[in-house]
């Protein structure tokens, strides 16, 4: 039987340290090819783990090739798993793990909406091919790469776009750069800091506070049940609104159409004004066909639209991107070609190929399907619990996290207070207002975030959140 | 004998392309461990090329690990060469390599100031460093890295500038971005934008450039022979000066220690006065000792001092770093850590094991003996010519470009023209005012960067320029 050392208090969990268990073996040599695994019973028993945290750890190695399924009879050694040789070394200084992370002690569960799961990036994947890159690319990476980015991957940006959101761009006008965060510093100083910026409130604070700290004024507008107030926006002073129509954060709001051509009107109604679409979590719609973008709706010159692949990929690989109006490009290229693109040439490359040779493809399907296990999930969770009867689910259609009306006798911070001394970190609603809402307009709202958690997480952080708030019950 | 093709019209120089070749028999097996390769006569007479390029290239693959010499006898290839495995691919698309690089047409030499040697970034070290990380450090790579860079790395880097640049700062003052332009433009959020910041006159076109773009007011100092002019400062209104001081850009000064305390007591004079000390060049001395930094001499918390690997390594990776004094540093905590670190986690990984495995040390060891052979000949070359008394050279000690001052019957912009019908590209001093110098006062001056040209290139090149300025002779 394998001989795996789990440490229950560690950050990492369980069917994590598992997978580094079992790949550990496989590198050793103490796992052959085609040798078959313990059953999830045997193997649960032996190391005193629930078989769900068995199953994990086998899915996710079978996911990322070191074993393979065969229906009803087990898991397998993959014959290249060796091969992958993904032995996490013992070298690993756990003080260059960032300490701001996600990662709790193990006996509490942080449903964060920030990070991804830890075990869907193609790491063999990416070293395959940034080595492809270093063995025949040198030329790309002995120079700076131009100003908006590598031509050819620009290029592939274009047909993603093309293929998987409807949206027509040109390479010209796409400009890769270190995140959504430069982007939007960038994008201050080519628009003007001079203007007024209208932000989404509640909203993504540190996009207000990228904006603010690059010299713009920035304006809170309220959300109705659509998106962003068209009314108060017409009378704010801006002459930009920075927007995430396709899954609202935090609200989880989806805009409907109806409001994207409200909002394309306010654009088109005054000369220089402009949008930007912030389109993360776009590739993470569970229900129904995405919406079109404001960009492809926006008949004018009117529309940024800006993307990131930390999400989908991982946010350490700081690569975001922003197609630019025509006008905007030609902007840039005149006046701001003298800055050099934030993202090393390689990893630039290495993107390319991995757009190129449907890897992105490929991946969005894993994590999409990984992504709806744990939303459907969770949702079960929070309906089979007897406090379920009292929460009202927003914006689950799509991203990695939705927002909780509570209808219980209490206040959002006692909801809180009450997860925090259960050892579950959640995010009240009003975290992310701007200026508080009126005062018992509305229930109080809870932020859930999923992506970090396993699915053992989930229905033991849900079950601890729900018999928490089961005293505030009427 | 091998049978290399070379192509005399490429923008590549024809010993690269030799490089190129010999690397492609050696992975094709042709060329066998420890097989000798022709004498350097021989296969010149073959190729028909100068025997310098063929020494050019022998050494190039010499110092990347393909060959090793044995003193008076010949070239030979090394038994790991194989391993080394670098064969640049023919699927190589020459439309992804960047349009506004230092290439030119095989008959154009360029004596640019950007850019880098082409053959000494080392690929293989960095391929095998980074397949490491890949291999073992996943867990560092799922999250974005704190907003100051991976703590290691901060470390390895202030254990760096103790050791090279004797200087002292904790890893909790660095902080790690994509570039100096990157870094300078955050710099102006950090220290705020309504202030005034002096830059050299002539300087670096960039980062005036940045500045300005990101809302500062900038103010261009004259230089004197000492470098920024104290007095002028001192009237200027402004609170902050960004300085070169190692190698001032593009006068090539190295800035005496008189004026760089003259300098420090203008900052201490009043309370928040800032000096940016702008390193780059400083590991690329070639005559004595380095002098100490204004970070080092500074006794307050008035330095800011920026580096970057773009000079050293290779400018496609997009790494610099900047110390910040620790009230600075404290309050980029405060109020500046919703920024994601702009590297991405698996190029910050791989740099720390280059630096922890002493592999700069190494590399810089090799380009330094590279560019003072190329300076050297460069010197001798512009000394041996008969227009060559009638130069003078400033600010050869460090870096990779120099200043001529031209004491001929001409105008500058006469010399630029004249070099440019022989085809040869060299760029005038007044280029890189911001107010043109008061006329007749000075000489002509002409800046020759040499940092991308081989041997030969800067033989013939300097040749042709010099033959043309002959013209201008008494």
């Amino acid at each position: 039987m394998l001989t795996i050392l789990l440490h229950p208090t560690s950050p990492e969990p369980l069917y994590r340290q598992l997978c580094t268990g079992i790949v550990a073996e496989i590198a050793a040599g103490t796992l052959t090819p085609h040798e078959k695994l313990p059953s999830r019973r045997a193997l649960a028993a032996h190391l005193q783990v629930s078989m769900i945290t068995v199953q994990t750890a086998y899915e996710q190695l079978a996911a990322e090739g070191y074993l393979y399924a065969k229906p009803r009879i087990g898991y397998f050694v993959d014959p290249d798993a060796v091969l992958l040789a993904c032995v996490p070394s013992a070298a690993f200084q756990p003080e260059s793990s960032p300490s701001a992370q996600p990662c709790q002690p193990a006996d509490h569960i942080h449903f964060s909406t920030s990070g991804v799961d830890s075990g869907q990036f193609p790491f063999a994947t990416w070293a395959k091919l940034s080595r492809q890159v270093l063995r025949t690319e040198q030329q790309t990476l002995l120079y700076a790469t131009p100003s908006l980015g590598l031509y050819p991957l620009r290029q592939a940006i274009a047909a993603h776009l093309r293929a998987f959101r409807n949206i027509h761009a040109a390479p010209e006008q796409i400009l890769v750069g270190a995140g959504t965060e430069y982007l939007l510093g960038l994008l201050v100083q080519l628009i003007g800091a001079s203007r007024r910026f209208a932000v989404e409130d509640p909203g993504f604070h540190k996009g207000k506070q990228i904006l603010r700290s690059n010299g713009a004024s920035v304006i809170a507008i309220p959300m109705d049940e659509d998106g962003l107030d068209p009314t108060y926006l017409q009378h704010s002073g801006a002459s930009v609104a920075y927007v995430t129509p396709s899954h609202q954060f935090p609200t989880g709001i989806v805009m409907p159409i109806r409001r994207r051509l409200r909002l394309i009107q306010w654009a088109e109604n005054q000369p220089d004004r402009y949008l930007i679409e912030d389109d993360y979590d776009s590739e993470l719609r569970f229900q129904g066909n995405p919406l079109p973008s404001l960009y492809s709706l926006d008949r004018g010159d009117h529309v940024i639209y800006m993307n990131t692949f930390a999400r989908t990929l991982t946010p350490s690989l700081r690569i975001g991107y922003m197609i630019l109006p025509p006008k905007l490009a030609m902007r840039f290229e005149q006046d701001f070609s003298f800055y050099s693109c934030t993202v090393s040439g390689l990893e630039q490359a290495t993107l390319l190929r991995f757009l190129e040779g449907g890897y992105l493809e490929r991946h969005l399907n894993r994590i999409k399907k990984t992504y709806r296990q744990r939303r459907a999930l969770l949702l079960s969770q929070l309906h089979m619990h007897p406090v379920g009867r009292y929460l009202e689910v927003c914006g689950a259609q799509a991203g990695l996290h939705l927002l909780l009306r509570v209808h219980l006798n209490c206040t959002e911070s006692q909801l809180v207070e009450a997860a925090h001394v259960a050892h579950v970190t959640v995010c009240g609603l009003s975290d992310y207002h701007e200026s508080p809402p009126p005062a018992g307009q509305d229930f109080p709202g809870i932020v859930l975030g999923f992506a970090c958690l396993s699915p053992e997480e989930i229905q033991s952080g849900i079950k601890r959140l729900l018999d928490a708030w089961s005293q505030f019950l009427p």
